[in-house]
C-alpha cells in the first residue's frame, strides 16, 4: 500500500521553518536551501510549496500580520467596556512595537519584507492595503479624541512614529523605555496630557 | 615596463558600482558577482577591495551618510542668518525623506542596511553612533523651541516619525504630500502652529 502523504502537516512544517529562518536570518536567510535545512526536508519539497523567494517572503509577512493582529485584538479585548480612543490607540501602537522576543521576531520579518518591497514595489500590494486600513482606523480614533486640527495628518504621524520606533528598537538605537516615552509624549500632544 | 595600476580610480569605480547595485537591487543585489558585473570587472578584483558582504553593506551605508549630510548641510546653509530651531529641524528632517530620485536611492540603501543589521546587531555600531548624535542635536533644537515638556521624548518621536515616513514613502504607502503634512503637523504640535 502506498504511503499516505499528509500535505497539510508538511506544509505547516515548512511554513514554520520558513518563518523561523526569516525571523532569525532576515532577507538573506530566505532561500530554498536555508529553509529546507531548517525544516529538515529536501529543497525539492520546499519548492513544491513555495516556488520563489517572493512567495516565501509574502508568506512570512502574512504570518506576521495574522499573528500580530491576533495578539493586538486579544490585548484590546482586555481593555474593558469603554476604554476610549487614546487607550485603544496606545494599545494598538505599543502592541506592534518589538518589545519582547515574539514581537521582535515579527519586526525582523517585517523589516526584511519592507526592504524587499522597496526595490520590488509590486510585491508590496497587500502590505500597502493593510497600511491603508490601519490608517483609516487610526484616523477615526484621532478624530474621536477630538483635539487634532488635522486628524489625518496626526494619524499619519502616529503610524510613522510607530514604524520608526520599531526600526530604532530592532537596530538597538533606542531602548524600550525611550521608545515608550516617545510614543506617550506623541499621544499627549495629540490627545492632551493623559 | 609593467603597467601602472591606478588603485584609487579602480576603488572608486567599484565603490560607485556597489552603491548603484545596493540602491537598485537592495540587500540581495549586494554580492561579489553582481557588483563585479555592474563595475565590469572580475569578482577577484572586487574581492581585493571588499572582502565580505558586511564590508560592502557598511561601505554603501557610509556613502549614504556622507552624501546625505552634505546635501542637508548645504540646504541649511541657504536658510539665512537666524532661521530658528523649527525651520532648522524641518529642513533637516524633510531633507532625509526619500522625496526625489537621489534621496530615494539613499533611502533604499539605508533600509537594506537596517534590515541587514536587525539580524546582525554588531554590524550596526556606526549607524547607532550616528543616531545618537542626531538625537542629541534634535533634542537641543526642541529644547531651544521652548514648548516641549519632555524635549528628549519629543526629539525621539520626531526622529521616529522621520524614519517611519521614510519607510512608508519607499514602500509607496504614503504620498509625499501626506508625509510632509504629517511632518508639519508633528512640528506644529511640538513648536505650536507655524
Amino acid at each position: 500500500m502506498p504511503k499516505q502523504v499528509d500535505h497539510r502537516a508538511r506544509r505547516t512544517l515548512i511554513a514554520d521553518a520558513l518563518f523561523r529562518v526569516a525571523a532569525e536570518q532576515g532577507l538573506e536567510g530566505v532561500s530554498l536551501r536555508h529553509v529546507a535545512a531548517a525544516a529538515e526536508v529536501s529543497t525539492g519539497m520546499v519548492q513544491h510549496y513555495f516556488r520563489t523567494k517572493g512567495e516565501m517572503m509574502t508568506f512570512a509577512m502574512a504570518v506576521v500580520q495574522e499573528r500580530q493582529q491576533a495578539r493586538i485584538t486579544e490585548r484590546m479585548g482586555h481593555l474593558g467596556a469603554d476604554p476610549g480612543p487614546r487607550l485603544l490607540l496606545r494599545t494598538l501602537l505599543a502592541g506592534v512595537l518589538p518589545l519582547d522576543d515574539e514581537s521582535r521576531a515579527y519586526g525582523r520579518v517585517a523589516l526584511a519584507f519592507l526592504a524587499y518591497t522597496s526595490v520590488r514595489v509590486e510585491a508590496g500590494g497587500p502590505l500597502r492595503e493593510q497600511t491603508r486600513e490601519l490608517f483609516g482606523f487610526v484616523t477615526g480614533l484621532v478624530r474621536a479624541g477630538g483635539e487634532a486640527k488635522d486628524p489625518e495628518a496626526a494619524a499619519a504621524g502616529l503610524l510613522a512614529t510607530m514604524e520608526g520606533l520599531g526600526v530604532y528598537l530592532l537596530g538597538g538605537h533606542f531602548t524600550p523605555e525611550v521608545a515608550l516615552r516617545a510614543l506617550d509624549a506623541h499621544l499627549d500632544l495629540i490627545f492632551g496630557p493623559a
